[in-house]
């Protein structure tokens, strides 16, 4: 058995929903009503199911281009108020929201987060933070200048296993880390929005590439070196279908990511160290059951649970921030460093080269 | 279930060990004596036991420094005698081998193979073919010159699975072929011949990372274009601990390779392409039980079984190419090929840049 028990006992406990895993949890009652701009199907199928399992949240408001999707989501999810986009924008129903969750595709998040920075409402925006870096930017300085919080989507950095996997990384329990490994393949109808370049700004990098990205970086607590990418689009499509990269931080850690509109769904994540490996299985699928297999002392230890709704605990946390006054993380900043590597993930695959960052 | 009877079929049937998947066997009856220069632990732990599973090969004579081992083997696996290096390099015991098997530390082989071209001995030669890759042009020049035929002991090319991998992705039984990763990580004491510089010619990524490098050629039958890599030795050995590298072969397909001397021990081979992935793990250990999933159609199937011990097949396809004078692959090219590319993942780690190749 697996020899290091404070290591693994934590896992157990979290896997068994004994322990609070919220490390950022202040306990303080509140209660933030967020209006939902981009009502498609991760907000209907995957948010708005998540918000009535949260402490801290509801759903008070839908922005939507479609009045029947919103129609049918007042009546399933409770919503007060559906609003057009030019409602929201005017600051209509102002008094029913606290907050902003932007859903939209990536070349319109700047819009709605400049219309929540002019009413004062915070933004939790979803990832990629924009289209370009340079929209990103601005986005975040609109924020910054309002003086709202912004908090940039990663729900991967909520998720329990993934902060718990940092911590570990952080107290050397894993040894000094050599490599880390992360893909995530799915298979999509090219006829969406992130096959459009004007409204994703790139292809597979962007819209799921950016999670081996991100959890790296954030795993690690360490900014990359240098990056080496492929990207391929075999359908003629406007934007990436695969993307392959390689990325250098400090200590010679190196990061393999690879991320497929087109190819059978999976997902892994692995951190290899001198006396650990630790492999998360399905890695980046949204709350679902996963596989967490340690290796270390030359044995094996599996377990698999749910272990946390990282919406509701994104969701949760930010309400916190909002409540407590936190600076919620992952920040504007952070949203916009994925996208300068992104930059940089496509132009070393225009250039076949290694790109210094 | 898998929707592709002729594709899963034969897995099946090889798991089951119910047809024959020797696709080079003639069924010529031959035996081929070996002598085997080198009696160290993968000889006598590996080898030896597997030549007495094998059709067509017999071990007749042992090369070593170490009489104690010797005569050990002698008593252990029927051995008709055992020479000393210098023994070996005067040409004695010329008429009881066939053929040699060289398995000494690297930098070794070339004078072993001399000597074998010079008796006209066939060669088959442990990877990597030699320390250099100007070593290893000598060596296969050598054989060359000789007219006997040189084959480099990659066993993967021999294993079953791997075989077939490599005819399903010509055929296109799974897709386009997106990205191929293979990791081969290993716990061992650094007191060994594959720490010295002098005689292994380099660390992690000539002894181990040279599995993924040369199974993904194999299966791809295909050359890469270009490298990017990053090697570490964070104990400050002469050789590298940890090498990762990244390689761009033609049609956009990228090829991540992680090898290092200390972590936990985990090895994985995967396949992504459009139509279905293949997973092999353990990829690379000799001989053992793996477990082949195959996703399709949104399907998993994980078969389990010892595919066949690579050794026995490499061992019996070697002598059926003595045999038949079919040239045997992989060759000595091929040996020289790999070095070559490992010479630019050095260049590559060195200049922190991608290396074309």
């Amino acid at each position: 058995m697996f020899s290091d028990p404070d290591y693994l006992a934590v896992l157990q406990d979290i896997a068994r929903n004994e322990v609070a895993h919220r490390d950022w949890d202040s306990g303080t009652d509140t209660t933030v009503r967020f209006a939902f701009v981009g009502l498609g199907g991760f907000t209907e199928n995957v948010v708005l199911p998540a918000i009535s399992e949260t402490d801290y949240c509801t759903a008070t408001v839908g922005v939507t281009g479609t009045p029947e999707t919103g129609e049918r989501l007042v009546t399933e999810y409770d919503l007060e108020r559906i609003l057009s986009y030019d409602e929201f924008h005017d600051g209509e129903a102002l008094t029913e929201y606290d907050a902003v969750y932007i859903c939209t595709p990536n070349a319109l998040h700047l819009e709605y987060a400049e219309s929540a920075a002019d009413f004062g409402k915070p933004v939790l925006c979803e990832k990629p933070l924009e289209a370009t870096s340079e929209r990103a930017r601005q986005l975040r300085d609109v924020c910054d200048e309002a003086g709202v919080p912004l908090m940039t989507a990663y729900r991967m950095q909520l998720e329990p296993v993934t902060r718990r996997l940092r911590e570990w990384i952080r107290d050397g329990k894993l040894g000094d880390i050599v490599a880390v490994r992360g893909s995530l393949d799915i298979d999509i109808p090219n006829d969406q929005w992130r096959f459009d370049e004007d409204l994703a700004g790139g292809g597979a990098t962007m819209d799921i590439g950016i999670y081996p990205l991100n959890t790296a970086r954030f795993v690690l607590d360490a900014e990359p070196k240098a990056v080496t990418a492929c990207t391929a689009s075999p359908r003629d499509m406007e934007v990436d279908e695969h993307v392959t990269f390689q990325l250098t931080f400090p200590g010679d850690i190196t990061v393999h990511g690879q991320a497929s509109f087109e190819a059978q769904p999976k997902t892994e994540f692995q951190v290899v160290g001198t006396d650990a490996t630790v492999c998360v299985s399905p890695a980046f699928n949204v709350a679902r059951d996963r596989t967490v297999e340690i290796l270390k002392d030359d044995q094996t230890t599996e377990l698999v649970a749910k272990w946390g709704d990282e919406i509701v605990e994104e969701f949760d946390y930010f309400a916190q921030c909002l409540e407590t006054g936190m600076a919620p993380t992952p920040d504007g900043n952070e949203g916009v460093r994925d996208l300068e590597i992104i930059d940089a993930i496509y132009e070393s695959a225009e250039r076949d080269d290694t790109i210094e960052l």
